[in-house]
C-alpha cells in the first residue's frame, strides 16, 4: 500500500532555506511573500488494510522519520497508485 | 495565494536517501518496500487569480527552485488556507 508522509517544521520555528529562497526569488522579480520547506516521503508499506498502514506510518515518523521535537507529519495512505 | 510545489526525482534516477532508510526501516521491522523522498516548498504568491500563481510558480520551479534535468514537480494552487 502506498503512503505518503508530508513533514513540515512546526510554526514559529525558522526556515532558513525558506527565507534564503524568498529572497532569491524577491530578486529574481517574483512577488513572493513566506516561503517554507519540507520533506515529502512516499513509502510503499506491506500492510493488510488502509489503517494498519497508517498506523505504521505514524510510528515509523515517530521513530525514525521525522523529529517530533521540531517537526509535524502528516500521514496520507493510498490504495491505489495514484498518489505519488 | 497559497502555492504548493511537489518536488520529486524523476523515474529511474537512484535514491540514495530512500534506499538508506528503507533498510533503517526494515531492520526496525517495518515491512516496507521502496522508499522516496521529495521536496515540498509552500509560497505565498501575490497574483491575480489561481491561473497567474500557477503560471509564476512553474515559472520559478524551471528558472530556481527545480533542477529540470533530474527532477519532475507539480504545482498545486490553493485560494485560501488549506493547504499547508
Amino acid at each position: 500500500m502506498r503512503v505518503v508522509v508530508s513533514i513540515t517544521r512546526k510554526d514559529g520555528l525558522s526556515d532558513p532555506e525558506g527565507a534564503t529562497t524568498a529572497k532569491a526569488l524577491r530578486q529574481l522579480g517574483y512577488p513572493v511573500g513566506e516561503v517554507h520547506f519540507g520533506r515529502t516521503i512516499t513509502l510503499e508499506v506491506d500492510a493488510a488494510d488502509a489503517a494498519a498502514a497508517r498506523a505504521a506510518a505514524t510510528d515509523m515518523c515517530t521513530r525514525l522519520l521525522a523529529n517530533p521535537v521540531i517537526e509535524d507529519f502528516t500521514v496520507f495512505v493510498s490504495e491505489g497508485e495514484a498518489v505519488r
